[in-house]
């Protein structure tokens, strides 16, 4: 506050760097010489205290991520009998933790959402805008809690309060960090920044912004009178941006389409094709496959350790001996890991392709990540049931069905963009590219194998657990050789289909007809 | 290996791209128009599948974060007694861990700065890198857990040769790497690919690498000897690049300076100036610090739920006098948030100014997260014991040291970079740029603020936690007006020092002189 008028010629040069930095955005190719220059100068020079705002916002993904899945350690940490079926209890307990998990997830990836779409409008941040954030960050990271005490104590109504208290307290931050941008407009992107109803834009982002903390307040009055109606209402916050946008349809088919300002449709609608910050979507999966990668060698390296007096009481100081009782935990870890690199891989590999994410893409992604974060849980299981018992055979197919809907959701990643693939994928994958078939095999590799070792599980029962070892071992490898496998798959379907026809292009297969040309010939 | 004969124009197709996207970099300025189009295009284009290697490493930096923080949970979890002083057992079980936090986090970061320096050399992927990349990635995470084993069993040989057998294989995988590498050039960095001794390179960088799985080797034969040499061996390994650059030194002073090919100066020495990826630096320090700030709601979410029965039993129901008593965690859990929050944000804002990392910034760097790792646990134990014990008091001084500890390293990483400023540092924080006093003060509060707060509880031991929350309090707000306070206290130097004078540039005050100039006037 005080800087600004001590410092008056400074923030014209704070203005005069944001536009300068704006062109360069936009002009490159025009004015290169000179504005490679002005690009870094104003990238990393803070004159005045504006900065990019790339590493705070690669912060909050890495805090966001980590926040989503870290429910899932108290299913982790339930106890189970080994001997017995799952008792009635325990199932209990463990259906009302995995739905604070999934709860959890779901609104944290809204309030990433939401997170994402302020700092589209506000690009550039300064120290202010920054220590906000942070403060903003705090309560996002205690919302988990306020879930585990709702799902704890269902009729107190202790955790609604908590929770809309830390709703309505972020969402008087973000509207500080709204008013302030607005108040210094070099901070805003160039398209509003050069807008001339930049009023409008203002209380449109605060009327969006607000509805959600407006939602949480009648949530925390009725909470007094009705607290099932509570529930309802915040059910009713998470699912607001489709609700939204289905009433905005129908309203569209009943007395015709709205007249909207043209500009209004870039920011803050909620339709599904809105643009969803790609970087910022693979730096969220990226902190969620990290996590979850490493979250049984957390367990491993607390729990795992014998104690030094026990070896030498029951083993006879062999400490070999000692481990050997670990032994399905380093394997339930190893293919844990195994499995969610490799769709972390797949995912990669396909945002590779993706030039532009849209909200229905980041949907299906948080769906994909949110069967993620089960699977150690699922691997690890494997393993601490008796052999041959009926909860290992539950075990196994749970995993199977874990790791058939991850990959499914990141199938339909690929769905929708093909859906629309002029404006999300590159040429080179777009349907008939020549990397198409490859990627296709990519995605359906693992809810292929999945679902063919859920059905061999099915039938041949006994050797469930063999069977899942050998689908963990099998998978690298198929992933190593995928470019020989599907070239070989290929030359078989052409040999089978049309043995005689050497040219391509008059096939009944879609999926193989175009890429032949690249592949085959 | 298949693709490669079957794909062959595929390959030179490759080639070309990569070589266009390495003249793109360098010749921006000279052919914009026409280059910014295919940097698009070789950038996202998987042309026969090579890509850009930029979300792997951010991957690998996100997991090995993770990694490095790990260690810090057994330390946290270990039992206390609240009522007396810290018995000797649990004080020996304490050191353990904490050395074997330490180990781990100088060993991971040393892997890290090593799996930085390959891919300083390998600036492109493919599948093939991505999957070897994700295997030793596997066996890093592995690492905290062989630590633990050689802590807590340190005469059995196990922990060391599951330890050595890691870095073994990692060796093997990485040579894997650098092999593939340099039979398929369009991989490599600009530098080497144009380079015509290119057999030369490959024999250095794989010499420099399996260095270290040599000593391994010979620290997993020496164990069965004489277990105790294997461990001089293993710490020979995580000072090799210092023990090298001293004995280079050495022989410098005595036989004159070796002739060296200038090429290879730039890649895989260990001088301290030798260039580390800033952006992997920031990388890794975002996951450290976002870890750290979120280890204490980890524990809330598990722990900190009260069991139903529990509350309807002993507190009549009323879930908010049963919560009252976990109060003192969740200050420990904002607080320590706040703190690590706002360390971040210090070093988002050096690293802002900052053009250039070298290995020496890079140390200190990792020293100052080390500190950082801490933290949270020192804060938890600020209010674990009773009030006014020296238990108490002990922790609170504990943690104004790591405070003062994780700020010095930052200021240290400021003092390194000024020291070869010209390379290191942005114009306008140079020694005597307008920023530079204003980023003096941003590093200096942390330091200055935990300094004083440590001899205060000293002189008012009675206070030491009423004084400790004030300063949780007060540095938010601090950093938030720093700008103003920076400039009233720069107004009242130069009133004490030079009431009379208007100029500035004559004055005896060194940090203070220039920036007079664009701060007062």
């Amino acid at each position: 506050m005080g800087r600004h008028h001590h410092h008056r010629d400074g923030d014209t040069e704070e203005e005069h760097a944001a536009v300068v930095e704006q062109q360069v955005g936009e002009d490159a190719e025009g004015q290169p010489a000179a504005s490679t220059e002005s690009l870094a100068a104003s990238e990393s020079e803070p004159l005045g205290g504006t900065q990019s705002s790339h590493r705070l916002l690669a912060y909050s993904d890495a805090l966001i991520s980590i926040i989503a899945t870290v429910m899932i350690l108290p299913v982790a940490h339930t106890k189970m009998e080994n001997d017995e079926e799952l008792t009635q209890s325990i199932q209990l307990l463990l259906t009302t933790k995995i739905a604070v998990y999934l709860m959890t997830f779901l609104i944290v990836t809204v309030a990433w959402a939401a997170h994402i779409r302020l700092f589209q409008v506000i690009v550039r941040i300064d120290d202010c805008v920054a220590l906000l954030n942070l403060a903003c960050m705090m309560l996002i990271t205690f919302l988990p809690y306020t879930f585990s005490l709702m799902a704890t104590f269902p009729s107190n109504v202790l955790g609604i309060l908590l929770f809309c208290g830390c709703v309505m307290v972020m969402g008087v931050i973000q509207s500080a960090i709204v008013l302030y941008a607005f108040s210094r407009p070099f901070l805003l992107n160039r398209h509003i920044q050069e807008s001339e109803n930049r009023a409008f834009y203002k209380h449109h982002i605060l009327k969006v912004l607000l509805r959600v903390p407006l939602m949480c307040l009648f949530a925390s009055i009725f909470s007094f009178i009705l607290f099932q109606l509570s529930y309802v209402l915040l059910a009713v916050v998470i699912f607001l941006p489709y609700i939204s946008q289905c009433v905005k349809w129908c309203r569209g088919k009943v007395i015709g389409p709205l007249e909207e300002t043209p500009d209004s449709v870039m920011f803050y609608t909620y339709l599904p094709s809105e643009p969803l910050s790609k970087e910022r979507v693979e730096a969220f999966s990226d902190g969620v496959y990290a996590i979850v990668a490493t979250l049984l060698i957390l367990d491993i390296c607390e729990d795992n350790v014998p104690d030094p007096s026990v070896v030498q009481k029951r083993f006879g100081g062999s400490l070999v001996a000692a481990l050997q009782a670990y032994g399905p935990e380093y394997l339930a870890y190893f293919g844990s890991f195994a499995t969610v690199g490799l769709l972390w891989f797949v995912h990669h590999s396909l945002f590779l392709h993706v030039t532009k994410a849209t909200r229905l893409m980041g949907l299906m992604n948080t769906l994909s990540l949110a069967f993620v974060g089960g699977l150690p849980l699922a691997y690890q299981l494997t393993h601490e049931f008796p052999h041959e018992s009926r909860n290992e055979l539950e075990a196994v197919q749970t995993s199977c069905v874990i790791v058939f809907f991850a990959g499914v959701f990141q199938l339909a990643i690929w769905v929708v963009a093909l859906h629309n693939e002029r404006e999300t994928l590159h040429p080179s994958v777009r349907y008939g590219g020549p990397e198409h078939v490859f990627m296709l095999a990519k995605l359906a590799l693992y809810p292929c194998v999945a679902l063919g070792t859920f059905f061999l599980t099915c039938v041949l029962s006994r050797f469930s657990v063999t069977i899942f070892h050998l689908m963990e071992i099998i998978v690298p490898f198929a992933f190593l050789l995928l470019r020989l496998l599907v070239r070989v798959a290929l030359a078989l379907l052409r040999l089978l289909f049309c043995p005689r026809r050497g040219e391509p292009g008059n096939m009944e297969e879609d999926d193989t007809r175009v890429p032949f040309n690249p592949l085959v010939t």
